[in-house]
């Protein structure tokens, strides 16, 4: 049997483009004799389409498309992800098409309703296993948690005879998880003793990165073909023929790929042509430049440099390195004169009180109202640069370098920052070896260190990542040799920053855990563990 | 059997002090010889605990509470709410403490994972329903949702032989809302021929208020005692003498008193003394300031007027008299000198292009700034003034008047802050008639008056709620008489304002679906239904 992975990259909400584009490739499919096409997890909608699925207009008309589809589907059967409905009840649904028609319907039978997932806000949990016959060959179908779970319902399905278990998906990338999913399809086919085929989609959508990776193991469970990571594409395989070794993204470019295209479909499924940072001449801004110039292209990505009184020639000459390496003009608008405009006006209003974080702060505003003034001029979209080491214990300024549409690198702590420029200039020098040796300085006061403030990001880093990603307790984080009283800082620092991190902007999740939909503390929260 | 019903406002996370009101009201229900006193759903972690569920240690802090609680509650039977852990699993739980040892443990049924409720992320839901025998009276043990749903484990209490019905709650108000309580729990009790008893939570705990209302009925449905509105108190009920005729307040202050306590409850949750607002002359931040000085006084609330160019001289009185009339001192910061040297700066990079939104937007951003750097320099947290019209069709700036922590007026349309006004006015003249009377304007260009961009309000706000809060298709609403172009517009403001709203800051919840947990629709949205 000749199957067609159709690896896709729809837009949430897009139904018609969306339908469109499945036609298209059941077409190819047919075109290049394949017996059947298989798409993601809610193909025809999206995903998440989040509250838009309590819209019973938006049920109807996938609905309908479900219908186009299945008319143009022809010589082929196809298997493909949308939203059902009985009665009031929802169903994330896979519908199985033969002949124009739709055979078999199947309901998720197993809801994630957890991390980023909220599945059971919107859909019923399906009773029953799916087994459909179709050219001779019995298939069990599933839908994406489905075959997670130890006894899902691909057990039934191969005790009833199936041979080929179709599992469709729209899972997030996190780091590494692309070899999680292997390891668990390739026992789940061994288990079953029968060919698994598992389709993801791709593409961004806010901060979910949909990876791709779309994979068919053999009855063995040894992987007998693959789609590439984080694009689009229609993978043909033979299940009787087929024979791979495949080789993964390692873990830099993995995630590098992950923020290009977050980037990309962010920028362009919300209809903008260009965007628009600030570069202050340190590492950050730089890969943030880095990544939009290499999601695209240079003449998308727009750089800006607004230097205070305490910025340093260093930072300057960064700055221009930066953007002349990747090929961007820099403008260059100093902030010294608003600066002093607004100290002027407020000196009687700020009753003799010393310089504080409050001047500071100022200052990153007034950057970030120059970074929105070209914004709305030009009709660009600000990525912001704020990593997630500093988005973790809030150093950083609301409205200030927090202002923007997209954060590039909110869930990239400092020290995979570095690690990620050392990869990215390996491939081609774009950011200066200065950058990367000066200790980080937010430049906001004299002779300022981020390690002024902070630990150091290497002692950081971990605890925060035990804090967050690891759900540890800081009594565990202690017991594994950090310093008490650090401990304390950092996580207090987390704690308090929750009011900040409800205003930023979102940024595509690469790790286990981010500051999105898996991240969800109050922010009137009185519960400390010291 | 005497009752007592603590409506307590207890603050998310904070489980020694929660534990510590909790045993205070117990020990002097029983000093007044109460047999029983009931607490809210959660009254040990406060409500919603949200992922803070998800720390082991936080739950095993919430049980060693529950333990100190039971161990002082001698002479006097209590049920309260607390988190139950079963293994991996957790519950949504009711204590029921007899002699200081918790005689029986209830698994809420029924849980909500719809609008604002997320407790199937957290909680399994309980498998059976609890009776217990108490100084001979059977009583029926339930949760929230449990009492709401039609078949719910009261109706098999009662077959049990309960005669009282106990259900705790942790319930948000929306308008009207304590009327459908009233009439839901009536029938209850009719039906069952059981008393029940509600007891309900109050506070602001981010954009949720509970309003408490706790009630007790009779086996025939009759309301027999109940709660003041919008305050703790712990309420002495005799089911067999008690008789009461209940008067709930009317639309208007009941609104007014949740946007006081939610004011009133972030603010001192979070540690705040004093809240700045930004006094435009306008009626919303008029509004604001009045309901600020309610809950907090006149002390804690600071006003700021910051003129432009196309600020008029009314504006100026307006603001003046409103700040007489509360009684706080107005600060005032001219913008025109920052606002001048940012179009300096600007201007070779705009390159010629008209002056449009961009310095509209500037000179709303300025102001955000003036009040940040006020926040920053004292400690006060900013209260934003904008209105459910304009934050549901974008009529607002990101990092202009959208800046600050909370933002009182985000589920108020503008009609309604007109309704809210008048009322506000016959109780003590606070808001000058000319602000009344004055058509609605921004001041960010010569004569703009709202009505330049955006339908009239009272065309405006029936379409959004039919849009936001109804959930009704445009088709829908063009059915109901309104002209097409109108609600296209409407909606397409209402669609293309997503981004914005996500990074606004939190208000007080008062609909049926606010801007907030109820709202999730993605950024990334290519569906229209035009």
């Amino acid at each position: 049997m000749k199957l067609a992975l159709a690896q896709i990259n729809p837009t949430v909400g897009a139904l018609k483009i969306n339908a469109a584009k499945i036609i298209d490739l059941i077409e190819e499919a047919e075109h290049e004799k394949a017996d059947l096409v298989i798409f993601p997890e809610l193909a025809v909608t999206g995903y998440p389409p989040e509250d838009l699925l309590l819209k019973p207009q938006f049920i109807s008309e996938n609905l309908s498309c479900l219908k186009d589809i299945s008319a143009k589907c022809r010589g082929i059967a196809a298997y493909l992800g949308f939203v059902n409905r009985a009665g009031k009840d929802l169903y994330n649904a896979g519908a199985f098409i033969v002949d124009g028609k739709v055979e078999e319907i199947y309901h998720k039978m197993n809801l994630p309703n957890y991390a980023v997932f909220d599945e059971k806000r919107y859909f019923k949990d399906g009773k029953k296993c799916s087994v459909v016959s179709y050219k001779g060959m019995k298939i069990g179908l599933g839908i994406c948690e489905d075959i997670w779970v130890e006894k899902g319902p691909y057990l039934e399905e191969a005790k009833k005879g199936a041979k080929l278990i179709l599992n469709i998906n729209a899972s997030p990338y996190h780091v590494g998880k692309i070899r999680e999913r292997e390891r668990m399809l390739g026992a789940r086919a061994k288990n079953t003793r029968a060919h698994v085929v598992y389709v993801n989609m791709v593409g961004g959508q806010d901060e979910l990165v949909f990876d791709g990776g779309s994979m068919a193991f053999d009855p063995k469970g040894k992987l007998i073909a693959a789609s590439d990571q984080y694009r689009e594409e229609l993978l043909f395989v033979d299940l009787e023929k087929d024979r791979m070794k495949n080789k993964w993204l390692d873990e830099l470019p993995e995630i590098y790929e992950a923020l290009k295209l977050g980037v990309k479909d962010y920028v362009e499924k919300n209809g903008f042509s260009d965007v628009l940072i600030g570069l202050s001449g340190g590492i950050d801004s730089a890969l943030t430049l880095a990544i939009a110039v290499d999601a695209l292209g240079k003449n998308r990505a727009h750089a800006i440099f607004m230097p205070s009184e305490y910025t340093s020639g260093q930072s300057f000459q960064d700055a221009k390195q930066v953007s002349l390496n990747v090929g961007v003009e820099m403008i260059e608008i100093p902030i010294k004169d608003v600066f002093s405009s607004y100290l002027y006006t407020l000196k009687p209003h700020f009753k003799e009180k010393p310089a504080d974080i409050t001047e500071e702060n100022l200052q990153a505003r007034i950057r970030g109202n120059y970074l929105m003034a070209l914004s709305n001029k030009f009709g660009w979209l600000v990525l912001t640069t704020g990593n997630k080491s500093e988005m973790s214990t809030g150093y950083c300024t609301l409205y200030g370098d927090m202002a923007g549409g997209f954060a590039v690198l909110k869930d990239v702590p400092k020290t995979l920052v570095y690690r990620l420029v050392g990869w990215r200039n390996k491939k081609g020098n774009v950011i200066p070896e200065s950058v990367i040796k000066r200790p980080p300085t937010a430049e906001l006061k004299p002779n300022q260190k981020d390690q002024d403030t902070l630990p150091p990001y290497e002692i950081l880093d971990p605890i925060m990542q035990a804090y967050v990603e690891g759900n540890k307790s800081a009594q565990q984080i202690v017991a594994k040799g950090f310093d008490e009283a650090v401990v304390k800082k950092v996580i207090s620092m987390i704690d308090r920053s929750e009011y900040k991190r409800r205003q930023a902007p979102p940024g595509p999740r690469i790790t286990h855990r981010a500051f999105g939909k898996d991240w969800r503390l109050p922010i009137t929260n009185r519960y400390r563990e010291f």
